[in-house]
């Protein structure tokens, strides 16, 4: 009869709502979106903590057949994060629409909010950027204007980083085929490597390696790991296992000074 | 032992996480915070469903009395939305920790990542606006130049619409004493007028009555009514009970478009 789009939240199978829980452990059939973010948590977690079972669903599942049967029973669908966080779940959306079924959403922290965590206002943000993985062959970079026009204008620059998840190799997909390479997930150090060759090549002051930064890791896990400090010192930083993000600065005020002095580096 | 600043959601006692929710029913003290937000539900539904007492802190509630004996024993501090929604909050767990408590924060959803449901992807919107109630001797408009940049870089703006709460009058300031004014939550219309009136006197563009916005009142609740139209359409829009919001966006692509095309004002 609906179509529940339920955000999980970020970290395991106890960040999703009391409502969403409701819901899910009142659906027929569960999907889990895993190829936009992850999970800390397998989804056997999800399941024996809900109590029902959950269809891992990838990137190539067809959101036709997810959505058979929702016209007569509830069908419930699980986003990390929040069920806005990616384009592919509004293309889901309008398809059940399209079908006639009604849609409800339960929405969640995603690091769109649960960046303020690190202390930067969300009101002072400018456009947020994606910062994917670097080839030989191609080294997108159109982040880097928005970044600089973000920071001309005294703006803080959340860097979403990659996630590949199922994605089919280069060589795989020229010899016609699909060889699926591991997950990879772009940490700090990656970004800032990226960012600092950009800067090299395009010299617009967008950042430079003494900037002061923040990296972040695993928001809203219990292992959180948050650190402010330039951009050489967070290249020395481990954070862990992903996900990782990276806020580049604009002008900073005085409360946001001294919630990203708490996360500085301790040096000497 | 601690203290849990916790997110509550978008609507009523059921948005918390099953997270903070454990958390919760184990803090010996538990403060509401509701002078930046406010949920649509009385602190007596929280009480209730969550089987402790729930203090209602106001704005002039002392933080160092609200965190007394937190090195003993847990307190939880619940901020709707998400616990990072405004600055008093990141004073709040400053202190905290210049006491020597440690701090943990449960997220969730606030307005800043559930505008996503309108449609418009949250990584094209540009910096966030506050619009504040005009008064006859005080009409702030410094965000009409940050919407106007927005517009320029085809970015959407969230405008964030004043919310009033246990505000002293200007007269009662005047006479030295402090009588409160009923609360007060900005409605689309009022926002949409308060916005043709400055594009009437500056004259810069940056909105005119026949461009296609977004209205959005209680997003997240049962009841949350989204509407895209033109800014004279949606002053004749009566979108009910606070909380109200206003989105101004920069350039649709293929996908908002639709999902706009869902939230159009069925006319003809």
């Amino acid at each position: 009869m609906v179509l529940h789009i339920i955000g999980l939240g970020l970290h395991d199978e106890k960040d999703i709502t009391v409502r969403g829980l409701e819901i899910v452990r009142q659906c027929s059939r569960v999907y889990l979106e895993n190829y936009t973010s992850i999970l800390m948590v397998d989804s056997s977690k999800l399941e024996e903590f809900y109590g029902v079972s959950v269809t891992v669903a990838d990137r190539e599942m067809e959101s036709d057949k997810m959505l058979e049967g929702a016209d007569k029973t509830d069908v419930a669908f699980l986003v990390v994060g929040d069920p806005f966080g990616a384009t592919t779940h509004n293309d889901f959306q309008l398809r059940a629409r399209e079908l006639g079924i009604p849609v409800n959403v339960i929405h969640n922290a995603s690091i769109m909010n649960a960046v303020g965590a690190c202390g930067l206002q969300l009101y002072r943000f400018g456009e947020a950027i994606s910062i994917v993985f670097f080839i030989d062959t191609w080294k997108p970079d159109s982040w880097y204007s928005k970044m600089l026009e973000n920071r001309r204008r005294g703006l803080h620059t959340l860097c979403l980083l990659d996630i590949q998840v199922k994605e089919p190799s280069w060589e795989s997909l020229a010899r016609g085929t699909k060889d699926y390479q591991p997950p990879r997930f772009m940490s700090v150090r990656t970004a800032i490597e990226q960012l600092l060759e950009v800067e090299e090549s395009r010299q617009e002051g967008a950042v430079s390696s003494d900037l002061v930064c923040v990296g972040l890791a695993r928001v809203g896990c219990p292992d959180q790991r948050i650190v402010a400090g330039t951009l050489a010192e967070l290249l020395d930083v481990e954070f862990g296992p992903p996900l990782h993000s990276l806020c580049i600065p604009g002008t900073v005020h005085s409360v946001e000074e001294e919630m990203l002095n708490m996360y500085k580096l301790q040096t000497g």
